[in-house]
């Protein structure tokens, strides 16, 4: 679709030889603000919500934090071998206000954000807040793009139907989801998946929801590049959404967040999946559950800025 | 009123030279839990809730820690004279299960379950959970006592509208209070009040609920004696509450709070007031606001801690 | 031998959806007190004791770590697709009082706190506390069962001989639990060691005492798959202790203990090995060395309750 | 001089009451940004730079700490009836960019970066970075407004002269300043200074350059109204800068600094002492020596807020 | 008794102009070594014990942390206008080592040890450790100077009997002390008592073994140099023994303690009143309790190297 | 070269069996002082420097911190079956002082300080300090034993040519050292490298520069073993020194430094790789940026004593 931007034009991060990375804008990897910039392919947003949050709170705290951990970001990933700050122009949003005492208010002031974001750019990155935003997310890019496939790297499946009688929660979105009809039909997997749950339903919920599930226990069998394959051979060649929860990490990796479940996945396996997301066709995205008061030395926010980047250089590229 | 109970039938925490603090009991002071006693006092109960907070969340982890921070406390307070846990029957009535993603429900439910306790207990002693609670202690306290005067430590007045639109949050639980008449007029105080305010209006409406403020700044001036004398005054002898916000404390003092002020009091000044209410109708309390996913060793819990053991050594006394 | 209980009858966990995880009981996973249930299968129990430290002591706060580490787990396991605290009663009998100055008469104290249980359920699982637990447990479990194999995941032997002249420290438990007779012989094996040692005689000395050791280095080569077939193979059909150091984690997942070892287990991998348990006939466990004053985030506190949980599961199966 | 601006077209902050605290801009106090406004009166501008730092470095990560501290600042200062915020337009500048590796040279661009906003603005408070930076600020002060006064908060005196034969550290910036002749002869006084010196000259030194030192110890005898007294005395009807070092808070107070020593003012001594700099003729200011990464649950920087918040407030005051 | 040293021959601490203080000696205050020089005044010795601890252990890590603490600790003392290092030898003789499993091994051979320093040097600072080693202390210092007056800087009184059967512990020295006669009748005194006993007869045992106490709420009404005219008086001119539990300090000042109470001394008044011990004939002293798993940025190492450095610097002088 | 000493007249570390292991002497492993043995076959000396840091500073603490993490470091290695304390003598040398605001002086002082050490020791391991001291450390060694190949475990290239206009920073040692022709051409290598970089150009210097790049994905398909046969191919029989950044592990494994990227090496594959330089003629090593500010529990500082342990392994070696 949007042919990405004429490099020429494009405003990068702030000049780490010129401006040391301890100084200067406290944007996302120190890129431009969305008002700084003419136009925007692809944007960043800030939703610091947390009123969903079952048991630590403080998500709300997190677009704060992951722009803090994002100061070393540079602009060409050798990983991907890629430059998505200069193949298009990214811009910081800021944050999108929302009510912390009215759930549903909260979620339609997203969901009306993040829609007119998509209004001008191609693609938005939301840094949360709790997992209760990837639905007025969801709901922003089924207005645009239709209804996605859905990459949802999580400890946690996320499918449950209510708690203390409450619809919309961090445990819910993807049911809403299903509802709504806002993802294509057996089209979503769930990445990392482990911990206790409250009965085998769970699973046969989820399943019948039109769920895969990819445990994390897997990866104790098979390397990244076969589980890669199997989430190709899932989404196929459809619009799609990344939902990134970093309790998808082993506590080690990432201790700041709200319900933290040991055996997870390292940094490293995280950040070679989602390189290997290259080819699908990836439309929005969010990175979630980073909750700072339990951060020790950034690990959690720094771990959540290289998600965010490698999500944006699959963003970055031109999407067939 | 109520007699003291007769000290030969009391059960009074585990013994500190048969069972190790750091075993033991999980009960506040390691007391008896309200199930294990025949009769009982004075309840202490945990009501973990913080959704009505509007910056750093995690008051919901409140009662666990103050109860973790209180097991050094022993039966003798030197600095009272009394043998609080020994002069009547104290106990560990557990926490109240309250709904985290309704504020309205939550408080019905803190209400009902403290007025619950006030059918068997003479007085109860809250252990949040963030200001909102304040509330429906009131209104459970109101229920068997009818209204009373209020001595509210705090860096802030808590008597603000609304915030986003809500009535009852963490800011508003005092000016709710007046409106529903839980409050005897003109006999409510707030101390160690600090930090900027959204305008000059705020101390006026303050006032105009009939409010009086003790300023932490007037420390600077006069000792705990001079505002004991105030306080005195001010309430006089009809039945009162004490609520406790613990920001009242310098953050030195109690970093774990969800809306630190610089400039407050120490816990030596703060111990000193609570001391001083001797004399005083004290019928029900609340200990608040300690976010413990902020706190350092403990500092804050167990300032919190021994927050509860005065305001429990006093309402263990014969109130008159 | 026992029959799983009657699953109509048995008591569970409080339900998340009607008591908040953050509030409710403080027993291991929300389980009830073993005075609360009429008959129990498996008790859990804390020993609070740490005095036989030799570098890091703090594990006395062990077991009130692990429980709080413990609210997140839910009944249903899916990793072993078995429902633990419904197939049997599972249930928490608080502490055992020892002393911290008498390091035999502590132990004495756990022997005998065991024994007692023992005489009513079918299996143990203690939470430590520091490795001189593991001493009374197994003379508790010899008592019970008669000598019995030992699974024994550590960074460290623990069979050396005396330290300051004491024999009975944290250093020492399984070289007492040989010559007192309490194993099996040649049915030891130590899993995850590394580390320097004081000489190459240590390891010699070990496999005298008829210890076998797979290496944390060993798993650089092979999987858990084949680290358990060597375990399996070890142990055969005999009664079991398994005996697990939370120090056999490397120290980014479990920094909370007494003398960590760079080059450890993850998690994932020490969870994987013990579903792999399986099979074998377990009668008791530990998880000990938890120093939660050098936890963060509860990282090393939600670690050991995952190990808890998943040794529960296999003790809750039929064990033949 | 300059009239306070008329309140009608001035700026303020974010309204707490739309965008939560936890979100919004990321400027001090939520003000705007200095190219957000047309015209300004004072400018806040970060200094992040500690390469001047003899013991604990990190005051690099100053400027963006004590924003982050100041989200909870809201537009009226009761403690001095004034609304610093909508008396003048105050606006956040940033910050300036400075070589780590080349203390001249970023002494050089500080200079330059304050003498290009003292062009516009009537006064600057500065978030730095280590206590180097006030002598560029003084330089640039001397250029707009003359020599002037010094009110020194700290507890060393920092006119030591060289350190590893380097002219220009945080300990020396005071020396330098009025050999430069860049301060009022005999009007320069120390605060909250204590702890041990090199040599009893280093006292006779400072006097000799002109400075008076009020000790911490002086306030275990008389209050803050005595020692403002003192200062107001010595300063007089002079222009004046103002140089708050956060280490003349106690370690318990303000932790995250770079060369802290014990015995210091508590908070709110140090807030009565800036609110009585009313009347005095502050033309600008800095807070400086915040290190957060030794601070826990953002109590230096909550610290450093508020003392930037009293500092505006009478940067704010029509000055004479 | 000795002569000061003739400043001439006295080697001081590493110059912090030419060895930068991250940097150099490892000893308390980067002071010689006790092997480095060739005669001693006063010595500074470590004794890492603390298995009489009741509550939070690890004080065994507190000379270590002290020692860290003290690198900001230069020469010249302003507040006692004394060169504690340079008018006298004193030098650092490392650590005792002694058994953590055998307390009163352990105990023999603080003892010894100490005795053998008294044997060359006139006094001796011990660095804690907890407070069990104030007994050995006391023996040593009664071997060489006979009975000794004490004042004693805690929150508790430490002298109960008893405690699990235990006659050593953290919690009895000094009953053992008096018991033992090392102490002169009615010489004693407590300062900064306060938290909860076990029942009155605590206070009244504790004055009947000769003890007066200075309540922390004292330091409401009057000033330290009250509080000091009171221990003049009760001391007199004899020789005496300080001894200094980091608990008298509000866990604010010192969070790393093992048996924190909230309400206690600034370090600025626990500093006040070290100096002003001048006058008094200070034999050898003792600072304990430090517990550095719970401290934060050294705020309590900092602390405790403050007050080790006034009381050298109080026996430092001539004393009579 | 160098015969390994007589293991008769070797003087190892303080035994952890009479002197408790948090006792004892400060020096690195509780080895002696190179002034406490007549020779030494290998030095440690620490390296407290951080001038050349680009984002968070603090490795000045390093060597201190290293030193304190090493403390549970036995003589035994049975990794590697070697006795590195006891086949030849270790010593620690203590710190050399360099001045921390001239970057070119403090690179004069190191490189002096440590030719000095190698007039008289074999080999030398450097405890950092940020990676600057690797250009000092190369120039000694070459002008000991010429150019040598260079193993360089890290997460970046440190190839950099200037930053902000200095040559010499944490960035840039190892293009110095090529232009300086302290490296023997085509045997340099990059072990470990990740995280995104200024342009692709980067990697292509670094190639021209004669450098091969292992990077931190490699890991992902292969094991430590093809690792090191690249390693080997590429070193080959020539003297090579050994430079770890500890950063080359994840934020998990090693928080604590100073320039963090997520998706590093494991603790455990770290160790492996480096037992795997046995064989190769290391002449002497250094491992760098550990920044304690930011460690929890030691995590950081563990591994990097683990570091140092396995490295004194390799060069304890007779190396051919």
């Amino acid at each position: 679709m949007t042919m990405p931007s004429d490099a020429g034009e494009v405003r990068g991060p702030a000049d780490g030889l010129a401006i040391p990375r301890f100084a200067g804008p406290p944007t996302f990897a120190r890129l431009p603000r969305l008002d700084e910039v003419t136009r925007c392919d692809l944007a960043i947003v800030g939703v610091p919500f947390d009123s969903g949050t079952t048991y630590r709170p403080g998500a709300r705290f997190g677009p704060a934090a992951i722009r803090q951990g994002s100061k070393l970001l540079r602009p060409y990933n050798p990983a991907q071998d890629t430059t998505p700050f200069h193949s298009v122009q990214v811009a910081d949003a800021g944050d999108i206000a929302c009510n912390p005492f009215h759930i549903q208010e909260a979620i339609g002031q997203i969901d009306a954000g993040v829609q007119a974001l998509l209004g001008s750019v191609r693609g938005v990155l939301a840094l949360g807040g709790d997992h209760t935003i990837a639905l007025p997310m969801l709901r922003a890019v089924h207005h645009r793009f239709g209804p996605v496939a859905l990459v949802h790297f999580d400890a946690h499946l996320d499918t449950w139907d209510t708690y203390f009688g409450a619809p919309y929660t961090h445990g819910t979105p993807f049911r809403r989801a299903v509802e709504e009809r806002l993802l294509l039909e057996d089209r979503g997997v769930h990445v990392g998946v482990r911990g206790p749950l409250y009965a085998a339903t769970d699973l046969t919920d989820d399943r019948a929801l039109g769920f895969e599930i990819v445990r994390a226990t897997d990866f104790d069998q098979v390397g990244p590049a076969v589980i890669l394959e199997r989430i190709h051979r899932r989404v196929g060649d459809v619009p799609m959404y990344v939902s990134v929860d970093i309790d998808v990490l082993d506590p080690a990796h990432a201790p700041a967040t709200g319900t933290p479940e040991a055996g997870g996945l390292t940094s490293r396996e995280l950040l070679a999946l989602l390189r290997g997301l290259r080819g699908l066709r990836v439309v929005s995205a969010d990175i979630v559950e980073v909750a700072p008061a339990y951060d020790h030395a950034e690990i959690t926010a720094i771990a959540a800025a290289h998600v965010a980047y490698e999500l944006l250089s699959v963003l970055a590229l031109p999407n067939l």
